[in-house]
């Protein structure tokens, strides 16, 4: 019964992807912007504020972020805050991180909080707790969250019984978008595969409980939008899973080498630009919002068209 | 120019091992206490407290974990706040974190933020910032934060420079304590090893350059206490690591069994034990603090008895 209590009430949830996938189709959008605040880079009007000091930031932060929120919305399918900002400036950041995933929320955006968490299952259900549980009668403050599965089947238990019971989604990091993840995922296996192949395993299994009407998981797959051909690896191996994949724009990825991640259908990848969607005001000027919403549009468009040939 | 100003000022800081290494000679002591706060844990007199509401758990968290504090200040080298459990309240949750490292450090005692951080470059150098480096004025929050491998060496390279520049600690994970684990830390690579190898390798390079007086190294690696011929076997594999031992007590580590993690000198293992202490009066009955206080010296006398073999 404490289970059951602690699992909140037993009422019929809409599973994650079955959400993601009325989203991806009524936007016609697959596009993820990952809202990376940082001080030094933030339109003149609000580092001026930023830079009086941490609570300042947080609230320039929290400013800069929902207004692209704003600027987005119509174009986005979901925001992808990235929790590292927003503690590098404490608990006001904190603070701010809470507020940006309400506002996201209420905007009608999936958000997906990004703090690649992982631990030991009782670490890792106060994990669960903190970023897709309802928090006592207010509703999670993220749809979904990214997790390291470093730790093993145990240590995702937690968030995978918030899939379960509460309809949250999980994206598990299986080949990442940075040059230095081969030094542990690429590593080969005595089976001759890479140890990234062996997780991307491990997340399918996870995933084939939490399978919605959709035919998509509520377990996802974080795999590198930086490396097409293990992108394409990643649909064989993950037919259920949703990838998100990162690294579009800033770090080099582009749209057109992606097209094979849509073969599980329009929302079974979602793509993810941070920097060059928040900051194209830095290159393209003009109005901060004008210029993010701009770029937004244009990705997702890029990205819709990828996904339907 | 920048980057220098970003590290702060080149004032010759002591590195985090010789730190450690004095301090567990001084106190002959290698005890980490964990701090995993929890509201149905708590005496009595604070649990009540914390069921108020969020603002009001976070205050209970705060009182209870320095009230630890004092109590094994006298026993421990070391304090391990564990970021989920203080996550899991949100923002206040965050503000009581940071109040108990500072408590912590305070106490004379060396602060490990247990947050199992680990994102590409450009975000690790944010989680670096929120967790090891000075903030403004203000020193950092911990003395060395707890880091998963899983993103390689270019994910690991921002927390190094704190290392580098500011005296800083870090302990990668390796082999941790939990059952689930093995599920891709003993997967076997094609030359045989098991995968933790590996990772015990990749620590041993990084950490190669942050060496101090001591022989130790300011790049450590967590290793399950659960695990004793593991521990046994990274002793070998990371001669200059301080290992951090979790998993004594409650889950089921005992001091008689780490005898070998000590071969590279007193301050070369930490033995971390988080419920079994805090928790101490639940068991013990009396009052909490002083049941604390009494586990942490009884276990704090075995480990030392143990190292000195």
């Amino acid at each position: 019964v404490a289970q059951d209590l602690q699992a909140g009430p037993a009422v019929a949830v809409t599973p994650f992807a079955d959400r993601l996938a009325e989203a991806v189709e009524r936007k016609h959008s697959q596009l993820v912007v990952g809202l990376d605040p940082v001080v030094e880079q933030l339109p003149e009007e609000l580092r001026d504020e930023a830079l009086l000091g941490r609570p300042h930031a947080a609230s320039a932060f929290t400013r800069f972020c929902c207004g692209i929120v704003d600027a987005v919305a119509p174009h986005a399918v979901a925001v992808k805050p990235q929790s590292a900002f927003f503690e590098a400036l404490g608990a006001d950041g904190v603070r701010a991180f809470e507020d940006v995933c309400a506002y996201g929320r209420a905007a009608g955006l999936v958000v997906i909080a990004d703090a690649k968490r992982g631990d030991i299952g009782s670490t890792a259900r106060a994990y669960a707790a903190a970023f897709v549980q309802p928090r006592g009668d207010a509703p999670p403050l993220a749809d979904a969250l990214t997790v390291n599965p470093y730790l093993g089947r145990d240590s995702l238990e937690p968030f995978l019984a918030a899939c379960r019971t509460g309809g949250a989604g999980l994206f598990c990091l299986v080949k990442t978008s940075n040059p230095g993840g081969a030094d542990v995922q690429d590593v080969t296996l005595a089976d001759g595969r890479p140890l990234w192949h062996h997780v991307a395993a491990l997340v399918r299994e996870l995933g084939e409980e939490v399978v919605g009407d959709c035919g998509l998981s509520a377990v996802g797959a974080v795999v590198g939008a930086t490396f097409p051909r293990e992108v394409q690896q990643a649909r064989q191996l993950l037919p259920q899973a949703v990838l998100l994949l990162p690294g579009v724009g800033a770090q080099g990825g582009t749209p057109s080498n992606l097209e094979g991640a849509f073969a599980s259908g329009p929302a079974s990848a979602l793509v993810s630009a941070s920097r060059s969607v928040i900051y194209a005001y830095r290159t393209d000027g003009g109005d901060w919002r004008a210029a993010a919403g701009a770029e937004a549009e244009r990705l997702a468009r890029d990205v819709w068209a990828v996904s339907g040939r």
